[in-house]
């Protein structure tokens, strides 16, 4: 069977690590058909919408979605895509890879971010000159769905991340609604203020293994579990749904090394394993995360690694060890 | 003049620490008064209410509040009291010292955190079974007014941390406001994306003096950094209004080592510092600091900073050194 996989390269290093993923998927012996679809701050800068509704329907017709970066218009293309293939949760894991510095080399934490409401719901007014409201949005049916999934891939036990101290119905609906689904389950969860989490992060991350957070908790812890391994370079991320999935790096468009060919292409090559585990080809993915591992740590390595290779010469790499 | 100050110990640790801090203050030679008010977990486990309208009387009048910590009922407390003395920005310094244990040695960042609205404005409704919402208030008075305190504080330039993509009528007034006041005043500031900048004070904390945050990022970012300089034993807070502030440890009551004298007290003795600053004895306030340093360089030192020395002996070290 041919699986349909669209590519959305957009901005800058988006144009050379996703062309370096699907390389790397094609070399899995799968029998993938590409089809690429145009999005970001190149399409805007034509005159067109950032996300032409066709790359926005051929995502939401697809089973899987490989998406690169977007530039000043990210917003307007990764949130509509997201909701384009109505993914519930955004599956970010960030881990430490033999070889490569990080200031916390223990850490291998996965977030479970909510990916439809708090404040990404996004209903702002302007009351007056002086006030502007947004009004946060928190749902026991989103939470709930969040909670099913995450005891799926985590029955063993997780973590629920809120502010349910200050935000007290809307985070308290979150961490309660959360936690009930849980316990149905027999699974068990411990709750963090996501303050605090965000410090016991830093000091004592092997004490966690998955967080389960609101959207914007998730954002922000993710990003800073990054800076603990060393940067955004390596790590992927899933957004699920139920019919579909839309991978991408948590990384940029990286404006600053675009075009010179020297972006690590591994937090996409990353996304691509996690592709391949959704749709149920489980050995090529082992194969390929097991391939980038081996490059890690043996190189070569692109310069944010400290190396002064290529990105071909890494996913050439990668490929070799498939 | 004799000079009356608030003190509030609080909970758990609160009655161990917020002691050593008035002992340290009156080892200064400034003539204070101190009047003691209770609030916390003991008050209302006695059936009264967390925060007394006595005790919020006493803060909401006095020029100076040294707060120590609450447990269950922290946000009851913490909040009315930052309420009470119409503070609109939180002060938090993080640094790290010689001789502490820290995740970025060169790190030393001050957060200047809006301390009035966003989510902690906090009108919440239960719209339906399912739904509920939490209204995050942004205005442009608020924002402005921390600017200026921002620019007064930091004329040498500052960060101003948003989530503007996202959040784009109320983070974008934010950042907004935040840089046309300082644009006026000659300030320069550079905004960076709040989960963008969690991640860039893991890896770069040193291109980083002062940064201007919406309440709960603030409330975040400076956790954060609390892990990145080696935990929460040393971050004093200012709570500062138009007329009077409460200073307060940005640790809470560590309820696993309260009551057994063992408490570090540098985080409060640094925020009666904070104190004496607020009050104009900048001497003083420079001499509290330089002991607490040679302390912390030379010991004694709590257990939590690998010591085995007690509250008190660590107060007395830091009174000998004044
Ligand atoms: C670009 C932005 C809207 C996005 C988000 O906030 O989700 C990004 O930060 C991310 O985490 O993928
Ligand atoms: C206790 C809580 C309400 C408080 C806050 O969120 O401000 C605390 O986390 C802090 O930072 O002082």
């Amino acid at each position: 069977m041919t699986e349909e996989i669209v590519v959305i390269p957009g901005d800058g290093i988006g144009q050379e690590v996703v062309p370096a993923a699907v390389d790397v998927l094609q070399a899995t012996g799968v029998d993938f058909e590409f089809v690429e679809a145009p999005a970001g701050d190149h399409v805007a800068a034509e005159g067109g919408d950032p996300l032409p509704e066709e790359t926005r329907g051929l995502a939401a017709s697809a089973d899987a979605t490989l998406f690169g970066a977007a530039g000043e218009s990210a917003a307007d293309v990764i949130l509509p895509l997201r909701d384009a293939v109505d993914s519930f949760v955004n599956v970010r894991p960030a881990r430490t890879y033999p070889g490569v510095d990080a200031l916390k080399p223990d850490m291998d934490v996965v977030f479970l971010r909510e990916n439809t409401e708090g404040v990404y719901a996004g209903h702002e007014s302007r009351l007056t000159d002086d006030v502007t409201t947004l009004t946060r949005v928190v749902s026991k049916s989103a939470s709930a769905r969040l909670a099913e999934y995450a005891c799926e891939f985590a029955p063993e036990g997780f973590t629920v991340a809120h502010k349910a101290n200050v935000m007290r119905e809307s985070d308290g609906l979150f961490r309660d609604t959360v936690q009930a689904v849980a316990e149905e389950r027999g699974v068990e969860t411990e709750t963090a203020l996501m303050d605090a989490l965000a410090m016991h992060l830093c000091l004592r991350p092997e004490e966690y293994e998955v967080v389960v957070c609101p959207n914007l908790a998730g954002d922000v812890l993710s990003d800073l579990a990054a800076g603990l391994v060393g940067g955004l370079g390596l790590l992927p991320s899933a957004n699920i749904g139920e019919e579909r999935a839309l991978f991408e790096p948590v990384h940029g468009t990286a404006p600053d090394i675009a075009g010179q060919g020297v972006a690590n292409p591994c937090a996409t090559v990353l996304s691509a394993a996690m592709l391949l585990d959704y749709l149920d080809y489980d050995e090529e993915a082992q194969t390929v995360r097991d391939a980038v591992e081996g490059v890690l740590a043996h190189g070569p390595r692109t310069p944010d690694l400290g190396g002064d290779a290529g990105t071909e010469d890494v996913t050439g790499a990668i490929v070799e060890r498939l």
